[in-house]
């Protein structure tokens, strides 16, 4: 009979971080300086950023019963190694000059904005990996979204600030992949450790509110352009706003007895954020940015029943927090809005010149992401696996006790 | 016998959000275009505004015991759909030109800082009425208060910062005439369900905290002449900060074994922000601010006492979150104290021009928020009660179970 | 017997806090006024540091099982208070001119700025004093710290910003030496009310999320110049990541099972911005900083072992939240850094003029804080265990119940 305790994990996490934390320093003093700052004023848009990552996106998973601290505490820990290992490899892509990579609050600003992808595909196997594991997909992950961004700004033109709406979507899918390898059979009952508890729900609405609010500065800040910034603020609060009522509409006409379920909610209000990212700075009407978000919202909550029902268990993914809904799919249809948005604005403009070179582009770089989220999905999850990470037996999935101290066990829990 | 079970909402309540929602989408594709900006520095006090409104009122009002969801998911379902139909209306009413609505931020922010009044209503009534009503109270309420506002600054030259201060007032008497009309008779009696516990007290806290500390930017957001502004911020956090000392001692002074009430805490705390609004950009001496700060933190504990335990019964009026002793009468003693000041301010000074007209132009526009939102919450209340609307069962009051999936019930609630 | 009753503080509460509160207006009547402001630039990072002060401690402390209503209700009465007490000293000592102390948005920030000192002291008594003995604790805690700062500005030459970086050491052994005082012995054994449970934490987590992700506006706020200011930011947040990967390493390599510590994650993610406190502004390599941090995590980590364990019960103090290892080691670490980082700059450049100068006076600074806050830790002490001040029985530690009303005591608790 297998052992009831996880592998313990005293040597092989310290290990692991100290050694990462280490050679991030050796890099960071051979190779990163920092320059002089262009400007301060986006600061208060960088705090709200930081807010959503270091806080949004950790509480928005902790709406399990017995797992929030590990949801918020892993969430913390995969942010701060991430940002430092992203501040490295952007630098070498984006900001290297004279030998150095240069640190503005730019740079680490697109670094920190490079971490939801790593939080979203957390999401997608929460409760199922260690944090050991988790620690190799982010930095994995981390590298090859870098290379993505590098791909869709030197090659298919796309505009810097445009390459960071891809995290979800990249997010989204190269932890679907990862979720696939980490399958396991007694994942298709839900056991009660799965579900949520009414205090873990509310956690998990404080880091929802927290993503909702600030969504129209992540979107937004890293336009230059006062009209166009403001533009793509307008934007995203109309479409989140307009989510949020279809998310309501949505989940109280598709439940049986006309009840709202908390995590179609959660999930589904912020579709609309997710969708508008890539036009954003592009629609010019609020109209527009209200019916993506419309749309939206009521894709996220059909797809939370129709995945969770039918297709996840199909495929055989297991997909905790629902990540495929919330950020999978309503970044695909953002992206596809984005292209037809292109088309139709040049097809009313009388310069047709060369608006479709520009709509393939823009489905290069969808494309391009969506192949390079599940290949290197592919390569992760298979490594993963390995039995030296040291991964919890399905007996301690969804549980916090398998890697947090607990005073009295289960006591009040 | 009647049923249990409270009416399904789920054909009334996504049939009436979607129809308003297209309606809305509607109205901005004919009537409603974006502005050129006229400056984004505003951008982070709007974000403080946005953080009230979306997440402090909601969590303040999460104090019950089994109402959680409710109260936060409401709370953001009223915002998301209020701040759209408020721009609509704040836009035909102060921003058309040459057929259409602009938006800028400053007309998005000041929809969004209508906001309050229907949380502050909602607030009275919570735990009553089903989100059919509150979406219908929320509309009708945001058109009476932008009409208020437009006569307010139109007729009784009211400034424009200033007609936003009165959002409390409105919120305040709006609720509490809805109240009158839902009340029941079994709500004489205080049910478990009404009652709070520590970590319900623990979310409403936080929602108090961030009111709390972002209060000062409501009160200077709209401000633009910076001396001004600034006396705005340090007067609002002077009484804010005093009305928190007159909470505690009258909290504990007024209690029979001398303890604390969390609940009174809560709500007297946030008095001083309500009572310097109207006066918060003309007070010259922070002992001013101060000295109000306290006198509103007072009647605010007394009045929570007085009022619940005598008024409220003897009118027939059940005032779930105490809208009346937070945000009535605190709000309404700031109207007084604006009134004298401007009095005391014209007597001092040498030119003793029009200083009584001022002043009854003060009056004027103080007696008709009190007036319009009596007369337009009677109205409201009486269509609230109709069948229509499938309000729940007073067996129903009070519980998210009514309107929220539970996968087991009542576990761990 | 004696009674099982905590004695009340009907009178003396109410009437204490009132007479300081009516003081206060006095004082602000004859001595305070408003200044013209110099700017409001700063005003977002102000907010930040309010979320600090007025939020994140609070919910710092927010730890213990039954002590969630007075770590965070008593946390803003000692802010509310303590800051109006702090603008007074800060203004007698710092901004007093033509007989009139002028307040400014910078003046109000540094009065807010000190009240970490009074908030991290109250993390080492938490639970064992009582709302009158904090406060009396708060009121002459603020009039030394200023007094230190004036010393240390006035006389030992420290930067106006600098001065504010000791309110983490200042606090810390204030509280530890009251704590002493308070010491009693029935501390010896934990007790069921002393432990935490995952909700309690879960709220302290959401307080050190808002301190960590706001700690670079702090340590960056009161510097003028943009790349100085720009360098403070980066440097904190590279400091307090990379103390955020030592605190998780450590943690669960000290543990004997592999595990976890909530506890120790929550106060040694923290210490790396407590350590680059005093070298924010002057390091200019982003590697100086992460190493830094590493040490201060680390530390901070292994102090918390050895301290519970060692040498507070040797030493006969009982430092409830741990501010000695979360506060106090790292500052007493960051001081010592920044007087090597001044003796190996100078090293480095090539006018050796005046180092060694600097560097005693650095040094000077440094001792000077920690021999006033224990004498004036001593002293206080001494006056707080008067039993004029009703202090709670042993029996009474640790619970809400003494200080909060609860309708049905116990009840969900």
């Amino acid at each position: 009979m297998a052992s009831q305790y996880p592998p313990s994990l005293r040597i092989l996490l310290p290990a692991l971080i100290l050694v990462f934390e280490i050679a991030f320093i050796l890099i960071f003093y051979f190779f990163v300086s920092y320059d002089h700052p262009r400007d301060l004023a986006i600061y208060p848009a960088f705090q709200d950023v930081n807010v959503m990552v270091f806080f949004g996106f950790g509480f928005l998973l902790a709406f399990l019963r017995r797992y929030g601290f590990s949801s918020t505490g892993f969430g913390l820990l995969l942010a701060a190694l991430g940002a430092q290992w992203a501040v490295i490899v952007d630098g070498f892509l984006f900001h290297f000059s004279d030998g150095k990579v240069k640190i503005t609050l730019q740079s680490l600003l697109t670094a920190i904005m490079s971490i939801p992808t790593v939080l979203i595909s957390a999401g997608a196997i929460l409760g199922k990996a260690n944090p050991v594991q988790l620690i190799l997909m982010a930095l994995i992950e981390v590298t090859v979204f870098a290379t993505n961004r590098w791909i869709a700004v030197g090659i298919l033109q796309v505009a810097n600030h445009l390459s960071l709406m891809y995290v979800h979507l990249f997010g989204a899918y190269f932890g679907l992949t990862i979720a696939w390898w980490l399958h396991h059979p007694s994942l298709n009952q839900k056991v009660e450790k799965e579900t949520s508890k009414p205090v873990s729900h509310l956690f998990a609405m404080l880091g929802t509110l927290f993503l909702w609010m600030f969504w129209p500065s992540f979107n937004s800040i890293l336009i230059d352009n006062s009209r166009v910034k403001s533009f793509a603020i307008y934007n995203t609060y109309f479409a989140i706003a307009s989510s949020t009522i279809a998310a309501f509409a949505v989940s109280v006409a598709t439940s049986k007895n006309g009840k709202l379920s908390m995590a179609q909610i959660q999930n589904a209000t912020l579709a609309g954020g997710v969708a508008i990212g890539f036009s954003a700075s592009s629609i010019q009407h609020p109209w527009t940015a209200m019916t993506l978000g419309l749309l939206a919202g009521t894709i996220s909550v059909l797809a939370s029943v129709f995945f969770q029902t039918c297709l996840n268990p199909f495929l055989g993914i297991h997909d905790t927090c629902g990540v495929h809904s919330t950020f999978g799919l309503p970044s695909l249809l953002g992206g596809v809005a984005h292209i037809i948005l292109i088309i139709a604005e040049q097809w009313r403009s009388s310069h047709q010149s060369d608006w479709g070179y520009m709509a393939l582009l823009a489905l290069g770089a969808l494309s391009l992401s969506i192949v390079l989220s599940f290949v290197a999905g592919l390569v992760t999850g298979f490594l993963l696996i390995s039995k030296l990470w040291k991964s919890p037996p399905a007996t301690k999935y969804f549980d916090d006790q398998a890697y947090w101290e607990f005073p009295h066990l289960a006591v009040g829990y």
